[in-house]
């Protein structure tokens, strides 16, 4: 992970702009003879395009996606992957103000006091739109994926959104698709709708949290001691836009757990260990267990948001400023695309770096 | 980060077992001319060595560092700096057990599975042992703060043990090094205290969250958007043993808040910008702002208890374990120093990259 | 340098097949603030460019640079740079019989038994295309050395074709621009053109050996042991595709000197030290002395030739081989630019290097 | 490789000094499950070892190796390998006069010009003592490569010193062992021990070319267009101290070839493509062909040396230097089992890198 590449041997470098012409991802050390077409990398994208409905930014772009390179008749060819995405719909004239002003809890003045210059348009390198490349290249690892772990299925979907948690006894898989949220509670998502289109009228916005699980996740990916399944999966949730805080499995909830609680006991069964419970988030010693893998992310509210907030100009004077434009009420919803895209990345990654230094074989049990 | 190396510029490579002949760390890339000697080292691994009070393991370990690269005539050369600690307190016999039988919660399982092989002597590499070499590390890293950043200052204390939280208004600095949890306010210790003697004498254990601030740190570290200073934080905090979630600033708090409340307020103060408040904990867009930098992680319960569990042996029978030997009630303790040491590598190491790419320039406000 | 990327502070990744639809690099690690523009990246392209005379490939490419990121008014912003260039003049329908037969001395055959899959058309990923991104992003790392080591050039020609070599005694700097092949001496140009033109008729190519000298190198660049100058000259120059010697300095005739005559002798000048030969071309320890930085390589001939050659197909069947097609005579005539660009990329690389482990103060002399 | 970490998944760091309490090599990513011992590595470092004939330092090392981790019950576990080398016969007097002059053709003023600080005592980092190390991580590579590649052989022997070659006519490889110079030719080794003691005898030293020679390299390793195998073994040989040159296979001949004599021709043999010759040195487009991977590189004379040379010193006087001490007449030979070391380090790297992105299917010839 060196800047803006992600990845040990499944090497994700997303490059690009808000503003600017495009923006894409280069995938480098995807294996040879995986099926990948543009198609299928749409499919993905689209779930995460925003402008679908009135919870997310109205901006309209139709995030088509190129493959440019390392893809022949249909199959990868062990070279690097270039996917490009146009930039369409872009509106500069929304963002004269930002160009001098910094918003409140934005990126806008930490990439000036770093750079001395930025692309102020929509937030520049630090918008949102670099996450698409990131769900273009979480296409390429699922595609990967599926030829190398066929059982491994990743879901993602949202948990809380402002105050209102999801009540776990009516969690549904079904739900997640059918409503705009990803929840997995049909009330919840009710409660979310009423929440966020009061807070969206007072010009105000608001966090989530996403959970993101992964089962068929072969035990023995990860290791020791910075190159920790845990380790990958914290850093690469926490490199997502807006998020402040990452959990494995019950997360800061373990503080609050004796060690007889927190212990998920283990009996034998037909195909290998059975566990009694899953604290540990399916990672134990940085190390899959074989038993789901759990991430959880905190997405703050988008500091874009029209009411006004105390700030300072580029020339130190102080002001308020409104930020006018097309903005996600709560950008935490289309970030669930993106740990799902995050997770797919770091699984496949781990899953080579294992076949690298393990190959096949590993500890048997029984 | 790769495999067992931690960092871009500033990289350190933890090696050795609990029970081997020795650990340590090689630590390259830290700039020469910086005063370093073993006994700068040694304070710090005091402050993590085990058995000086009855709320950490008994294993006695002087943890005595040696330096045998890198430093000459007590200044670093620029050249790589190998810090050696033998194992001296190696019972082994206390290990008999869990050579063939897993301990839930433990990596004893994945690292089994993982490799085929392990080290069953005490944790092997999964042993908090580990976290030694860490900390020495860390007084390089300091080291080199204290010439590059004077001004910068790292602090780490307990905010929770088990469900007991500390009250931030009598938050009291002081008191950290009063007490052997290092909590920053002197009720809760004593809380703490009973709860954890309650806890040990019923054979549990118990988790804890600990924080880690930095004052002092230069505007403009950290960089997008896998550089980030923030995903290298959590990425750091996550690869410490038992760390089951991290937090930066608000954390997972961010969900709750609206946008008004999240955003930062900035005012110009003299010597440039002014925060009205740290929802962001010192990091916007993966840069950060100048103000302190702060960060959370939740440590789980020892899984080396005395209560019996359910388990398996590696021959897949099923069993119950009992823990025995020389084990931490609350790992979370010791975990304090690492998390400083942790922070102090990240830091220095932006430090270093920021003045690759960018040198001393940067925008200026005002 | 992993797979696709080089570099360790300034990395570039390159990306592309001889006849897909782009190729290009992506740039992460520029410093901010530097002037760069695409016509600027186009002069070094169009040095490159092939068909622009009788002695390089016929195949027409405008190779015209298109920016897509990391640039924003004329200026790099510090994040990835992402440039892009369509392939245009792809005539597939030359490139029919190398689906099924491996040519001898060429990739066709280890790209097959690596893969399993190979985009066949014009060498795909192995192709000599694939050296203008690296031109391109050579372009970048010069307009950053040109603000950041103002005194620094970096020349590159031929000085040797087939069995013909220079004669240094005729080495005139002013000739390199005014003949087809980069030749300093204009009898040696001479002689080459009648060599090639006859190797060419007979359906023949020819091998090269081109040297690269940067001037204006700061002392100090590079760092044991294995981050040293050289070390990354060497790879550089050897990952240009045909390469099969690299020489720094005297090179491989170092072997054939005493320890008396290969020691440079040392004076003190007004400005430091003053060396009275340059055997170790620039670079002692890994670590640049101040003088000229001296690289040769040795650029095989293309293997894709008019006459038939024994070869295989790749179900086994023995079979000759004849390649049509517009190929270069002579590929290292190309090569002088991209060595050029490599020699650029590595000393950004390493000066960024230095400037985060050392920053600007270091041993003085005197 | 980034500064003094070699290697993609089979990584090592050397560190130490000449004369420091010790010297090794932190290896990470060793497969689990290798037999390793210290008296395996030790048999590779009594090739190396100097002081066994008078062709080679007088200094007197045992270089006894210790393993301090990741071995378990004489296995490789999977996690870092230290492995330690005590300098024990470190006599500093006689290097009271290098504290502040710098030797003609040595890292002296590099290393002084770079950090303003430098381990003088018998060069400090820039030793060839530094590859003792190398040596022993050599030999954890070969015994995965035993376990991975059993058919896999690496012998290096030296082909030229001064101004002789060997007579290829007459190699033998029987007569490696029988001489101090590892030649493969009886009577250059004859010449060779006049011409080296004369040299000697004058106070003067020699350079020297290693070959080095892989057989039973499965076809496929190496990746493009930078991870390539000829790359990391360039960058691999030119990080040994004193290389000015590398070659593969024809190596810097090749510029003298035609296409016509440089096509290795194919036909089919019974267990894949036989190739009538090997110009190639067994690599093409970066990958292996199966053939024999063979790399050349040239050794500069030592610089320390009786024979006064001018020089200049720390505080810029100008004066003479002579180096007395126990110095290498040739230091190329004890750079034979260094580069078999290197060969050993990068193939495995490979080997394991393959199996990462590819496992084990790749494409089948007939």
């Amino acid at each position: 992970m060196s800047l803006n590449t992600f990845g040990h041997l499944f090497r994700v470098t997303t490059w690009g702009e808000s503003h600017g012409p495009a923006l894409g991802a280069t995938v480098d050390g995807c294996p040879p003879g995986i099926a990948v077409d543009a198609a299928m990398l749409q499919h993905w994208l689209d779930r995460r395009r925003p402008g679908q409905n009135r919870f997310t930014t109205q901006r309209r772009e139709p995030d088509a996606v190129e493959i440019l390179s390392g893809v022949f008749e249909g199959q990868s060819t062990g070279t690097p992957i270039q996917l490009m995405i146009r930039n369409t719909d872009q509106r500069s004239k929304d963002y004269g103000e930002i160009a001098r002003t910094f918003r409140p809890g934005h990126a806008d003045i930490t990439y000036w006091q770093k750079y001395g210059i930025r692309d102020y348009r929509g937030g520049g390198r630090s918008s949102a739109r670099e996450t698409a490349a990131r769900v273009a290249a979480g296409g390429v690892a699922r595609a990967a994926l599926a030829a190398l772990a066929p059982d491994l299925r990743i879901s993602g979907y949202m948990v809380q959104i402002g105050p209102h948690a999801i009540d776990r006894a009516r969690f549904d898989a079904d739900e997640i698709e059918r409503n705009p949220f990803w929840a997995p509670d049909r009330l919840a998502a009710a409660e979310w709708e009423g929440h966020i289109d009061a807070l969206r009228k007072a010009g105000n916005s608001v966090g989530a949290v996403v959970e993101v699980v992964a089962s068929g996740v072969p035990a023995g990916l990860g290791a020791p001691v910075y190159g920790k399944l845990d380790t990958d999966l914290a850093a690469a949730m926490m490199s997502i836009n807006a998020v402040k805080g990452v959990e494995i499995g019950d997360g800061m909830a373990v503080a609050a757990l004796s060690g007889v609680e927190n212990a998920d006991e283990i009996t034998m069964g037909p195909d290998g260990p059975v566990y009694a419970s899953n604290h540990a988030g399916g990672i134990l010693g940085g190390i899959s267990t074989g038993q789901d893998v759990v991430v959880r992310f905190a997405v703050k509210p988008t500091s874009s948001i029209l009411t006004p907030r105390r700030t300072i100009t580029r020339t130190g004077e102080e002001t308020e400023i409104v930020t006018k434009g097309r903005h996600d009420p709560c950008v935490g919803i289309r970030a669930v695309p993106v740990g799902e895209a995050m997770m797919a990345c770091v699984l496949l990654d781990h899953l080579l770096l294992h076949r690298g230094q393990i190959g096949e074989s590993r500890g048997r049990i029984g």
